[in-house]
């Protein structure tokens, strides 16, 4: 039986992300990660079957370029490359132009490069890489997949933001929302839970990681979700402030801090890190709060009751309700938060279902909670984005 | 019968809000506006049974003291004086320190001007409307009502930011909240109107005027509102944007937009106005959809979306409900507002009361939605902030 591997690769602006996935099933036959780019301890690593190897990158080429190039021989090492049927890309921002996935070609990577004002630190690495990936797989197709597409099925009063309208016709400013492979899988997932046709369901999906959002997706389709114009919007998060009175930025500025204070502060100071004073890592969190560190406990005070307050407002974007869905990091591992989180929802009818939500761990999708009110479940499912790519990049070929 | 009449001041920057009102019903005896303070147009004027006056001001003192001074010889002239019994001041912020209404000495005097830092438009004035005042009335007692002081019953959770917990401790950046009276006000007409004592009633109240806020009220006290630190968050306003990805703000002022651009902008060219492109009034909006105007029409969906998923997420702040409160100018009067909001919460299992929600305007308050899923109502009550100020300066004499 022929396999249909996919190289997934995904280029930060100072690392690389890169798997080789059976698009049947979205196993990852190989996984690893480049890291520290540009820096003396540049180095890349790679897993199979659970070993690890560690190479340090060298050279005055882009460190992208070396570890896309060193892939090629790896590939061959390891009798993957005769599987490798595409490689597919995470790109962060689609803007407006992608709304799905689409086949690379010169036009299309130009246009990743011109999306660089939206996503400064994000597309032009996702273009070099597209670029070195061109070079070291010249005979293998190659397609990009947005982490906005999915969102830009959203209704123009949800991606409309509460401010001149030339800020959008001039500067394209508007919601365009993030994370968008991982609604799209889970929802997908949850559906065939369900046993409903993906076009017949509605969910609210919480993506809880070091990242996060929650996205309303209503008939299969992403009508709302948190992540705004840029990806610091929406709920707590790790270091990220999320939602934020703007007249307190105002009122930073004004007391003399620097624009580059204030904002580094709002993206890397904040969040679980910010409130709890010790950790942006909600496992450290959990655990300060155990021994009763104040900080941690308001940290995840304010997290879940967060997340809550958005999962409840989707209700306000959907025709329909099926549930639920946790994800990510924090979602698909985190039975404290997600207990609390539902607990918030006690007027929506939401009753747990302990020994489901105890039980959806590591890997575990699950039913965790029921509302009887709203004939909705609440739902454990592992995201695999990379599966989606893989998937997604075979189904163009 | 003996009266007991309230003079009611609002001072802001360069205006002054007056009335004297009938602490036993809450009917203006005479009330009054003076606007313009400072300019060449510097003017007052006031009504008596229907019937306007107006004076301009001149001088070279504060504009505040000359129209207080003046209210001196008015309230002699009405016969009013001596049915006066007391003086109330709205001001605006009470930070932490005033949790309810307070007679008024030199030392509160000192505490409202030092609030000026959270509130540096309105607290100064209001400590001159006061110093005018106790100058002008020396016989009557004074007492301050905090804009503010209804939302300090906030759990932490509500009102701590997401943000580094130094910038609370360091510079008092938290959740405060506004509208406090209105919203105050309103819980308690509406649980008189269901038969509940208002220490086991919950709603959600949503005031929408030119500044608009929702607050979930848990069991008569308010644990959470949409406004923050500052007036600017929450619901989308007249000209102001509401809640808002912080991610736009850097993005504007790395594209060289200066601070007091982009600030102006936020407040004074968002919300209705900026949406639209016409109009911050929501009477206007409604009109120019009506023939089909685009940003109109965009304008109020944006805007109602955005009140419906407010009130659906304070259902996660409330152990109990009982229905929804529409106040203020907006959701007083505006029909087919409240509509659009409650068509949104479809999925709550409201239905809206379509003779009902078109009967209350103009002053009527009634029952226009219900939800028997729920089991709770949504009422329109006229909002009465005055008569709020004058009774709570008669229950403390």
């Amino acid at each position: 039986m022929s396999k249909s591997f996919v190289l997934v690769i995904n280029s930060g602006s100072s690392s690389l992300k890169f798997a080789v996935i059976d698009s049947k099933n979205g196993e990852a036959v190989l996984s690893g990660l480049g890291e520290c780019f540009g820096l003396p301890e540049s180095r890349m690593s790679w897993k199979i079957n659970g070993e690890k190897t560690e190479i340090s990158i060298e050279g005055d080429d882009s460190h992208h370029r070396i570890a896309i190039s060193k892939l090629v021989g790896l590939t061959e090492e390891l009798g993957l490359q005769e599987n490798i049927v595409a490689v597919g890309h995470r790109i962060v921002h689609g803007g407006e132009k992608f709304t799905k996935t689409v086949r690379i070609n010169e036009e299309v990577t130009a246009e990743i490069e011109k999306l660089a004002d939206l996503a400064p630190l994000h597309n032009p690495a996702g273009a070099i890489g597209i670029r070195a990936a061109m070079e070291a797989f010249p005979s293998l197709p190659q397609f990009a997949v947005f982490d906005t597409a999915f969102h830009q099925s959203m209704p123009k009063r949800a991606y409309t933001g509460a401010i001149a309208n030339e800020l959008y016709t001039d500067y394209g400013i508007r919601r365009y929302g993030f994370h968008g492979t991982s609604h799209y899988f889970v929802s997908r997932e949850a559906a065939k839970m369900i046993n409903k046709p993906i076009e017949e369901s509605s969910f609210i999906s919480v993506h809880l990681g070091n990242g996060a959002s929650v996205c309303a997706i209503n008939n299969g389709e992403s009508v709302d979700t948190s992540m705004g114009f840029t990806p610091l919007s929406g709920l707590m998060m790790g270091t990220r402030c999320g939602d934020l009175d703007p007249g307190i930025i105002e009122y930073l500025l004004k007391k003399g801090w620097s624009q580059d204070k204030v904002f580094n502060a709002l993206n890397k100071e904040s969040g679980f890190l910010g409130v709890s004073g010790i950790t942006s890592d909600a496992r450290g969190i959990l655990e300060a709060m155990e021994q009763g560190h104040e900080g941690a406990t308001l940290a995840f005070q304010v997290f879940t009751y967060r997340v809550s307050k958005y999962i409840a407002s989707y209700l306000a974007a959907l025709d329909s309700f099926d549930g639920i869905i946790f994800t990510g990091g924090i979602g698909e591992n985190s039975m404290p938060i997600r207990r609390e989180i539902l607990s918030n929802l006690k007027l929506l009818g939401f009753e747990e279902d302990v020994k489901g939500n105890e039980d959806a761990r590591f890997g575990n999708a699950g039913v965790i909670a029921k509302s009887k009110m709203l004939n909705a479940l609440a739902l454990v499912i592992p995201t695999n984005e990379e599966y989606v790519i893989a998937q997604q990049s075979v189904e163009l070929l």
